[in-house]
């Protein structure tokens, strides 16, 4: 399973920024198309006060800092340069995860999506959604959310894709800033599998693929939960990729690149249980050969040596 | 607002050590000037057993280790190399932050100061003090202290100034070694005012700058703070810097070099501010071509770009 | 005193992973003889389900995942290349650390040291046995099976020593994913003196060296504890050897380089206690000119003239 797109994390969580300028994206890009990544996904366009691109709505009405550089026009750009395609990361607010609801980041899009569209639509590159609210079973609240959303970005742009990507409320989901490394009560199979059929139920028309994050399971259950999404995926007429996650999630720096061993265990599951594509968060601190992580290079060149033996 | 200082973090609480000689050194005061900073503060002369110059009194009276290398030697002697004005921080017993008590600062110090003005007065490059005990609103206590020493660093000198750098007691004012990103009950603007001013009216003639650490507070408080210190430093005869923190202290790695959108904000806030001048923690770690962070390189050359443009 | 051999920490309980393929390994053994390495230690041959050799025991009966690469195959050969001397690490099935039982790490043991020997015995490099198992005072029920399995190791192989690595129950012990630097209640010399004397009396005849690490004590206790290490050695015939830790124990970041002056106090302290040997965990991260991290680098260098100064 080849891994064919990869997050842009610019406006990050929990992730130190690299303090890339034009050069080293340009590069970057270059550095993915070789190991045949043909998609970029902007995680989000903006969180909280910090946003990518210059927008009246955020400035103006949410009080956002004005950014130094346009980077949605810079990523948009470079995409079109190296014949990438283009996914739009929604504006993340923060009340939803201060507060559990949704309805801020319902409000802040409802502009966002159109101020986007009217201005980077054109791009040759702009090729898809993402819905970037991460949730996890426990939020079916945003059910509703995913649907308004999805449906507007369909609708504005002549109905172009969208996917979400959630997380499996499995035994490693804990806060990147807790000093825990896993949570002793884990979902089980069962409960993943009945309320995320009601999840899916609930976004059908508005939200075309899932790309579950596979990070917060153990790898030895990877193949029952991906089994298990395969089938909830195709019954709902969703695309199913995996978010193969290329930092490791076990070790207390949170977080360095991922041991290629855990990466390959990862795709080799979503392989065998058919998935559609795969995406990683993310290439360019984890995965580059320009990552201020020099491990990251190495597991380009694992990763490489990978591919090249699957032909 | 450019920075013309940083601080030299040899003897660290809280950064891991970058194994440099003096050629290192060398280089990375080059670096330095090459972005215009004028300034090098050595952060303490020592910490606890761990101590910069071989002194006879911290090893035989305190049991510190002698140290492989004089490292006060070595940075006067650079300094004066690149023509660098060279603050001399302050020996930090430890018993400070374990106890609250100041006295042991004080009586290690009266011998500090003498012993290394007599050895190290003569240097070119020696241009001032740093009281290195570090301070927020709730530690009033420390005033005498701060009196008391920088009182005899200006008067065995022939005045060289002495300056300080406290915290302000704001949200994001939690412990290095915590998990918690961020504490609830932050300071109000109104308390921050009123303690600080006591503060400044007990240091008066002793303490010619006070450089508050801008790292503790959200970006968008920076303006209403930064005026508030201004105005009180400018009511009690301070020079009034700011220390831009070059860490990113809203991440869960503690630290790496921050994002540069951040520093430009803090550095905008304290030019809008009417600041006397721009000093950071610190150089080597967060903005060097040659730190082990490679992030620090990206930032380097980011800031160059901006100062550039500011002409 | 110089640091002769190194842990190789390939299957790693907390360090991250630097994606290395056979080249870089090769050129590292090649740095590591560079400056006196004559032994590498395979830390583990597995951790739960990740081993490092494929194995019909490890996979078919507990479920270990089938290994990229035969790890233990290519460091024998890399160690037969460059004349280094090999120890093998048992496997550690977690058990232990989750229940505190030794008796899943006798029973898988019983079959990796028949199968390993087996296939991996030719080897002119198989030099020893490392019982891999970390232990501290606390966990006395320990000393048994480090009879059975040492004995074991010895017999099928001619006698070929073993060795263990220990910790000693000092107020740096704790957990790599803690957010504490250190613990209160510190062991005393004298319950130390008094458990290991129980401990070292167990493992007679099975156990030819141990090699305390030294990172959970303070710098100005080394030389009390080390004294009352090499008394009890000699007491029980035991080599006594020190585990070197070159990374940084005092800093919230777990974990990177070592500062080099603390590195130097620990050797110095294990000279003047009369130790027979120094190993360190581990020069491929903390030590190496080729590590993801920078600073391990210039540790190298800095190192390097150390043992150059003592000729």
């Amino acid at each position: 399973m080849k891994i064919t797109g990869t997050f842009i994390d610019e406006i990050s969580h929990d992730i130190p920024h690299q303090n890339w300028g034009r050069e080293e994206w340009d590069r970057d890009f270059g550095y993915m198309k070789a190991i045949g990544i043909d998609t970029v996904i902007l995680i989000r366009s903006g969180y909280r006060r910090f946003i990518t691109y210059p927008s009246a709505y955020l400035q103006g009405v949410l009080g956002c800092y004005s950014p130094p550089v346009d980077l949605l026009e810079q990523f948009l750009e470079l995409a079109d340069k190296h014949a990438l395609q283009f996914y739009f990361g929604l504006y993340d607010s923060g009340q939803y995860w201060d507060t559990g609801n949704m309805q801020h980041e319902i409000d802040a899009n409802r502009y966002v999506i159109d101020e986007v569209w009217q201005r980077y639509g054109h791009y040759k590159s702009f090729a898809g959604w993402y819905l970037s609210m991460e949730i996890s079973r426990k939020t079916k609240g945003a059910t509703a959310a995913f649907h308004i959303l999805g449906k507007q970005c369909k609708e504005i742009s002549g109905g172009l894709p969208t996917f979400i990507s959630p997380w499996i409320d499995g035994k490693k989901a804990v806060l990147a800033s807790s000093s825990q490394l896993s949570k002793t009560d884990a979902i089980s199979l069962q409960e993943h599998e009945a309320e995320w059929g009601e999840i899916f139920s609930g976004i059908q028309g508005a939200v075309d693929a899932v790309a579950f994050q596979d990070g917060h399971i153990d790898y030895h259950e990877l193949p029952a939960f991906f089994e298990v999404n395969k089938k909830l995926a195709d019954r709902f007429g969703l695309q199913c990729w995996t978010n193969a996650e290329s930092f490791d999630r076990d070790m207390p720096i949170r977080f360095l690149p991922i041991k290629f061993e855990k990466l390959r265990l990862k795709l080799e599951a979503a392989r065998l249980a058919g998935y559609d594509k795969a995406i990683t968060f993310e290439f360019s601190h984890f995965m580059s050969p320009q990552s201020a992580y020099l491990q990251a290079g190495h597991l380009y060149n694992r990763y490489k040596e990978y591919i090249e033996r699957l032909g």
